[in-house]
């Protein structure tokens, strides 16, 4: 057997086309052009890529490029005034603080002082409760992808059985969540896992994001289950993923690396920053 | 087999004898009584005996019963400008709005208010925000009472299997998390989930918390495992958990219902309250 590839590439086109048409809808409609604020501090080379990526794919939905560049050497405080700053003005429809930051600085104060409906990555606490207690909010931007590429490829959630690999703030811990909204029964493995292929052996969908190169194998995926590769790291042999490229073998649907998960994680960025510019526009007690 | 009892009622008593030392040993170093706000909206008999011992628990601690009866017929801006009044009222350390509120009342804004350091039943989005990221913050008390029981009982978590069965807001959502921050590998079943004796029978620990009388039977218990019943129905055979009592003749550890999570909640409630009014009286930027 060879798995059908789950085409991130692809669909991740499909939804910037879609984020594109909603923000030429809505700037029509209220004359508002949704703002995404990409703030990077430092020169951190693979930051300096991710970044310039967003702004480009940003302008060529429609959306305004609102990028701030704060030096190295930036002090908490300072980085919490521009926050504070991009907070206030109303142009600004979606704030995306990358990360790592340098040292000096701790990123959890500074995500936490973004306001929830600017949160157009889904890690502030505000959103993470609200995810949590299956009410409305923005979504964290990878475990958002994964669902979309599972829909797209007919993989039925409801009542099935889901095991997420990796417990991060970033992706393990909402993956789970999102797919309990879908009504999936949802294993949440982590490195204290006792038996880890035996627990991804139950999985009729397995998402990896332990962040550890291969670290699950052909014996750990049940023959024709959906597997979603989460990680990225750079090798000898090229990129690589969480996911030994044997899977392909054993596994019915699976997300390729690169060209899977990565380019959905954008598109959801750019598909959270139009919603939160359409909240902001919409009459104040509007249903949504 | 007969499954050893895990006696809540005699924990709770301990845990309550604990707080009692907290609180006064707060009280001595600092002049300052914490204090409970229960409120209650209308004339819900349970609500009425619930609060009532909750406020009797809580002045046998040593602690400032500051409860607050409305009308049936108060309005939303009502009780939020109760609930206000009480954030901002320096003497009150801990809010707890009791459930369920008359119709006309909508819960979720009105829980909202309650600032994060007061939520003493843990139930806002702040909180449980707090929780999904693995960041210190009040968790809500009957998923933390559970967690004390089994510690009590030295049932391993770390790495042991544990399945969860129901997904509310209240209890199964934060009990998975709890469980997942004590190393875990959780398994989250509710009323989609496809085989739920199946999934049940893999738990090393089972909490059930489902809300229906004895929806888990001995054939989903796996022998010797530890079953924590959260469940508490009024039936003609008297009070019901959501496990079937045959389960005792599998299990290996189990809570009675009555006399088991249920004490436990209210303890953890006044463990909350004392720890809501350390964390007011320390200094600003002690470490926590």
């Amino acid at each position: 057997m060879t798995a059908r590839r789950m085409d991130g590439t692809a669909l991740a086109r499909r939804v910037r086309a879609e984020v594109a048409e909603q923000t030429a809808r809505l700037t029509a409609r209220t004359g508002a052009v949704p703002g995404l604020a990409t703030v990077l501090v430092g020169d951190d080379p693979a930051s300096a890529v991710y970044v310039r990526n967003k702004r480009r794919l940003c302008v060529e939905a429609g959306m305004r490029d609102l990028h701030r560049h704060l030096p190295a050497d930036t002090t908490q405080a300072e980085a919490a005034a521009l926050l504070d700053e991009l907070a206030a003005d109303p142009t600004v429809s979606g704030i995306l603080l990358q990360l790592p930051l340098p040292a000096q600085l701790d990123a959890q104060p500074l995500l936490d002082r973004i306001p929830s409906g600017k949160d157009v990555d889904g890690l502030t606490a505000a959103n993470a409760g609200l995810l949590a207690q299956g009410r409305p909010g923005l979504r964290p931007c990878t475990p958002a992808g994964v669902v979309r590429l599972l829909d797209t490829y007919d993989v039925p959630l409801s009542g099935a059985e889901v095991v997420v690999v990796g417990r991060s703030v970033l992706v393990g811990r909402p993956m789970a969540q999102l797919l309990l909204a879908r009504d999936a029964t949802v294993t949440l493995c982590h490195s204290r896992t006792r038996d880890v292929v035996e627990v991804c052996r139950r999985a009729d969908v397995l998402v990896v994001a332990a962040g550890v190169p291969g670290i699950v194998g052909p014996e750990a995926v049940r023959p024709g289950a959906a597997v979603v590769d989460v990680g990225i790291h750079r090798t000898e042999d090229g990129l690589r993923g969480d996911v030994d490229p044997a899977v392909a073998e054993v596994a019915g649907l699976l997300t390729p690396v690169p060209g899977g998960v990565g380019p959905m994680t954008i598109a959801m960025l750019l598909a959270n920053t139009v919603e939160a510019a359409e909240r902001a526009t919409a009459p104040v007690g509007a249903a949504r």
